[in-house]
């Protein structure tokens, strides 16, 4: 009995690292896709999303079987109720991923973004892929140290995401209004990812000392 | 202990409740502050948004404190679950909310919209504030049937985010690059709080019926 539940809790840690994975390739890819008007890779994002909902599903399911049949307390009752929420920031970086994906596949065989963003957007997607792999890695190792540094992640995307504006609000902007509105919209999306990685990490810090979350 | 019990699984319900119906003010007066460019209305928004950010917090420890003292089954289970997911999105809601209201102090004394999106945004701002009401109803009462009419509005709202870009991107837009990222933002808040709501709605059909959440 408490093999099985020392394993069903394994499992929760083991689709969270999962599920972090799968987003962080979904990010590379979605972002690969938006420097390259790649429109395979772009598919290639919205198809793989399934995977991460179903994780998310499974996590859910994981956590109120263990809810159900035991009694866990202390740090274990924290990571059943915390991977839930978890569990939802990660399927909504998967869904961010794919928001950046169907503007590629919008746009196509147009750029999605001007030239003169590539650099931007490729900074955004280097740092969204840093802070989702320490995601992963503050899950898999409770190493909650990294927090520091994810912070620092989800800086750089604030200033990419600030930065955009003011070429977009220039007087040299010469690209109309629909490109100002989708390349907004892009860098947000990036923006929100590091949000919700950081939230995530909050989140693990929880769950190892016991400290209210502070949003 | 069972009185206790059923007080504490009562709360979650009324922590809910309360917060639909803070998220319910917060969307009305941004939408107030929104179209008259009203500061002190802006303020009070994003004043009010501690308190549900606190209800966010209540409802995750008497749910922790529920799981951790009692051992709950079946639909009271996926209550205190489902609830962590229910308050999540409700303070996504007031989230969304102060958003609104912060562009309305960010533009302040200039107004945040053009005057002819004003009849739009106060479509946006009724069905929002409906569909809320609706989330609320749906909390207190567990009526799934509302669910259907939640949807509607939900559609009310995605038509309208629709109609706006038509607006931004026809020949005739003459506010320029800046107000149309603005009204596009302002919009997507609207359209992000109806999706919000929507899914309140289903994760309540989840813990009446047991039926797996469909994203």
């Amino acid at each position: 009995m408490r093999e099985a539940y020392e394993t069903r809790l394994a499992q929760i840690d083991i689709a969270l690292v999962a599920m972090a994975d799968l987003v962080g390739t979904a990010i590379r890819n979605a972002t690969d896709a938006l420097l390259a008007d790649d429109l395979t890779m772009a598919e290639l994002v919205i198809a793989g999303d399934a995977e991460i909902n179903q994780l998310n599903a499974d996590v859910e399911e994981i956590s109120l079987l263990i809810a159900a049949l035991e009694a866990p307390m202390a740090t274990d009752l924290r990571l059943v109720m915390g991977a839930i929420r978890i569990s939802g920031s990660l399927e909504r970086m998967g869904d961010l991923a794919v928001h950046i994906a169907k503007q590629v596949r919008l746009r196509y065989p147009n750029p999605s973004i001007p030239a003169e963003l590539s650099d931007t957007f490729r900074k955004m997607g280097k740092a969204a892929g840093k802070i989702v792999a320490q995601t992963g890695e503050v899950i898999a190792t409770r190493n909650t140290g990294l927090a520091d540094e994810m912070n620092k992640y989800d800086d750089i995307l604030d200033d990419l995401h600030r930065e955009l504006f003011t070429v977009v609000l220039s007087d040299d902007w010469a690209h109309g209004v629909e490109a100002a509105i989708d390349v907004t919209l892009l860098s947000r999306f990036y923006e929100r990812f590091g949000d919700h990685a950081v939230s995530v990490a909050r989140r693990i810090i929880q769950i190892v000392t016991g400290e209210p979350y502070a949003k």
